[in-house]
């Protein structure tokens, strides 16, 4: 008498392994040692107090029964009305559970056992797990500075198979905080698009870009890729769990089917704040807010560059700096280990990332106020001064 | 050049057939039609107020921030403490987005492509997509009221193969309301014990029960099933979203790293309003909420019967009324319809709930205040006396 054993697809579905190092910290700070956070996630803004105000006075109201599965008429027309002169229309829209949500329906509309997406390696890890879920296979394909960290048209053609049904690209990227150019976006598209692909586009960092010549949604060259974007970076709503999905009609039906089964509907309170977050009042704090981040980019950039860490291309947004680290180590996790005990730094080492020179790179996130950020560049300097 | 098509598994994800009457109802009252709706699968009653009170604090504390993707450590400990005596310990509770979430971590963790689950024909619908959407088989054992619409041990030995890996009990049942006995539960545990599977019992209506002789969780028997709950029935959260599973120690791991993958992490307003749900002078107000619950199933269920419903076991808990209408019609949908265009009451055909006499069976709804299950009743009684 035993209980089954799990499904094999839980062999390719890792932990994020930073979270036992953040354990770790955790352990050392109930110590009383002080412990810098660098490997965060999420914003360290709490939510806007205008958008959390408007899930409050939802609630106050009695909003607390299921929305529509796709979610809110107001919040998708808002949504859709965020991309201007592109606007896909209300139908095009899904609101979900999170970026988490949108990429469970667009991989479970699109992928049969055995069928590849291909992405970036180093990517997201959540991205290539979600693939492994629907039993299909990540084409994990390696790129360098040379490519600003992203595909290129050449690499997604060389790479192609005939079990290829997907390309997904992340601009600006998570853990590089690298962007895809307008050009080379559309250069993919005429490729996918040659080879009956889709091209699956996850904007979640782009409201954080902080050179004001670039970005921008994909949405602007094409209207027969699917985007996916969220609530919780440029919103600062992580909590709230709202992201959505923008459709061709392709996938219209199939995904509707699928949010009314594995969702029900994403969660109310969030969805009346987010419907909040939209409004150009908002805009200004959450652009306040951006400028800080511009600011912290600025100053830590050049200081972990002074300090040796090898960072070649200047990311454009997202709150990531992805440092190679090969001067100083071959082994990225035994490295954040050891600046963890020894300075109380806290930093994501790149085995998280995929397997493409994941031992010679971290990843340090700068979603931490200014001074802790000089602090730690402080702890680092006296880390690496002792230990060459 | 065209889009891939949708993966094969969407042949088998049916959306709820109710929503297109569910639309067409809307149709009509935009017209200025009255229409009664007994089609409800929620709670009428908005969350009690300290509840959402306890969610409006948090947000005002600036709670807005990703929780552990387990679930706070607080709110895990009082979903363990609920059980009482055989409270399962924190590390046995996962908090989920909504049972949505509980059924895609275990069955995610559980099922290989081609492994089949066990589980009774009527049921609820979701549960055999997600088996689907794991490249599962759902064994659907066509149930009657002889065994008050639940397995029995008998049938899951008959109907057990070599790839049954689970059996899914839900008692209370959706659609019947009808339960399952604590030696029957037990007789079932053995059976799957011997068998070498795993229980799953989806307890999400065990709160709203009306005989008190009865109900409890099977973690009163056995420690090593799976149990499904959820705050948005008994506690009427359906809007936040939270909901929980309880699984022995050989999934926990595989459940965690599904987790941390697939959703991040709960919603966090939705968590901290569940951990009041939880306290005991709130479950005063839930338990005026059953009472009146109970109120509507005694007024409904004898006016439906004197109506020449046929409902040969009387449902002792959830909110619904399974209702055999083949005096009346050999087609459900037709007959809702019908009865909507015709009168203006909303029900449930049975064909959203299975195909084992789906066409004789309506699902009726008592989430409704009483006055309007009186309206519903009259205007049946007219469509039935004028057809006839």
């Amino acid at each position: 008498m035993s209980l089954p054993p799990v499904a094999n697809r839980n062999a390719f579905i890792a932990p994020f392994r930073v979270m036992e190092l953040l354990w770790r910290a955790r352990e050392l700070e109930a110590q009383g040692r002080s412990v810098v956070h660098l490997e965060i996630g999420e914003p360290d803004f709490s939510t806007a107090d205008a958008i959390t105000r408007a899930g409050i006075e939802a609630l106050e109201q009695g909003k607390t029964h299921y929305t529509p599965s796709l979610g809110l008429a107001d919040l998708r027309d808002a949504i859709a009305a965020s991309y201007g002169s592109h606007n896909p229309g209300r139908d095009a829209v899904v609101v979900t559970p999170g970026a988490s949500g949108a990429l469970a329906l667009i991989f479970g509309a699109l992928l049969n056992p055995g069928d590849e997406v291909m992405m970036a390696d180093p990517g997201y890890p959540c991205h290539r797990h979600y693939v492994s879920l629907y039993e299909g296979v990540t084409a994990s394909v390696p790129v360098g500075p040379d490519t600003d960290y992203q595909l290129t048209a050449e690499l997604v053609a060389a790479s192609w198979t005939e079990r290829t049904r997907a390309v997904l690209v992340v601009s600006p990227s998570n853990p590089t905080g690298t962007m895809m150019s307008d050009e080379e976006m559309q250069r993919i598209m005429e490729v996918v698009r040659q080879k009956d692909g889709v091209l699956i586009v996850d904007e979640i960092y782009q409201g954080l870009v902080y050179d004001d010549t670039v970005g921008g949604s994909a949405l602007r060259f094409a209207d027969d890729v699917v985007v996916i974007n969220s609530f919780s970076k440029y919103y600062g709503m992580t909590g709230w769990r709202i992201g959505w999905l923008v459709l061709p009609p392709a996938y219209r039906q199939a995904v509707d089917h699928l949010a009314q089964n594995m969702f029900v509907a994403p969660s109310t309170p969030g969805q009346y704040a987010a419907i909040r977050a939209l409004d150009s009042d908002v805009v200004a704090e959450l652009q306040r807010r951006r400028r800080v981040y511009a600011e912290r980019r600025d100053y830590l950039l050049p200081a972990l560059r002074d300090l040796g860490f090898r960072i070649p291309v200047t990311p454009q947004g997202a709150y990531f700096l992805y440092a190679d680290c090969s001067d100083f180590t071959d082994d990225s996790r035994a490295f954040a280990y050891d600046i963890l005990e020894t300075v109380g730094v806290a930093i994501t080492p790149g085995i998280d990332f995929g397997s493409h020179r994941q031992n010679e790179h971290v990843r340090i996130s700068y979603a931490n106020d200014i001074q802790q950020l000089k602090l730690a560049v402080s702890r680092l300097q006296d880390y690496l001064s002792s230990s060459r």
